[in-house]
């Protein structure tokens, strides 16, 4: 079964080193092109090039593929916001370059952002990956929110709520391009981190 | 050929006054339970109790129905904001309130509120009505900021640029409770006037 697979494979083209990382990346491109309701494990496999059986060696239904796909976006916003805090210094200023990374990350990356939030991955408490992804770059934002706090650049209060509250900001902001809301009203998501600049001034 | 359809409308129990609010309230049902991919024309139809034709009489297609969800849902933004908003005398008042207004809609209206920012209507600015009801939400924060602007209780700055910052302050915190991300941190949805209320003083 598993030679017949395999030979099945071969005559529709599947030579991918790394059959996952083909999923993840077909399942990308299918959520850009087709948005949410084209994503389905048969088209991914179709796109990846492989069979139809081919997905289930690593997920055991679409919604697994879909939160490892959100998985991987959390890890990637987490280290832009990380790479950009740790090139300041001043507290307000890791502030302000952790939000911009926030929203530069969400233009880059606007389906798999919307996949990252939206309503696709039914639970997200149910992947364990998806969710520990999530609160890391979360946790980025804290970090961040705690020391402007400490530096008295941020509103003192509540960390948690604080954080929320830096979070909405740029979650607004963020999906506001993503949406196209913002394009619409003349400002140009080309600019999203000339705005995201302006807006999140903390001295 | 009409009275055809008529009597199959009336074989499987159509007997609403108006049929496009029956389509309209099918549609919110189908979305809140099923969420986007469930939404078709054909199960809004069988929900609405009206044969699979019936929709055709009011709109072209499915992306002309959810044009009409989400123009009815910016309408009732509208009205939640303006209302909040005239019952305040301060304009940093007025500007939290229409906040707050903003995220109580969300809130009480989670699925239509993904609707009328999500990717399901294609081009909102392909349904003119749609596109009007919008902009009219958006001018309520435009006059809450210019006013607040005015008695500067907000930081001063290009009305719009101003506006779009309200915006994205209140449409994150909108979004993150909508889709979960708060309740999933401890921070409840019921709670969520009163965070609002928190984050946004204007004083």
């Amino acid at each position: 079964m598993a030679a017949k697979r395999r030979a099945v494979e071969a005559k529709v083209g599947y030579h991918h080193g790394n059959l996952k990382e083909a999923l993840l990346a077909a399942t990308l491109q299918v959520l850009e092109e087709g948005g949410p309701s084209a994503v389905t494990l048969r088209e991914v496999a179709r796109r990846a090039g492989v069979s139809h059986a081919a997905p289930y060696r690593h997920y055991a239904d679409l919604d697994a593929l879909l939160a490892d796909v959100a998985e991987e976006g959390f890890r990637g916003l987490t280290r832009e916001m990380r790479t950009r805090m740790d090139a300041e210094s001043a507290p307000g200023d890791k502030l302000r370059a952790t939000g911009i990374g926030y929203v530069a990350y969400a233009v880059k990356n606007t389906a798999r952002f919307r996949l990252m939030f939206g309503p696709q991955v039914a639970d997200p408490r149910r992947h364990p990956g998806l969710h520990a992804a999530s609160e890391e770059a979360f946790q980025v934002l804290v970090e961040a929110v705690q020391k402007a706090q400490a530096a008295n650049v941020f509103p003192p209060g509540d960390v948690l709520k604080s954080a929320v509250s830096a979070w909405a900001m740029v979650h607004g902001l963020a999906m506001l391009y993503v949406d196209g809301q913002l394009d619409m009203r003349g400002i140009a998501k080309k600019d999203a981190e000339k705005f995201a600049a302006e807006m999140l001034s903390f001295r």
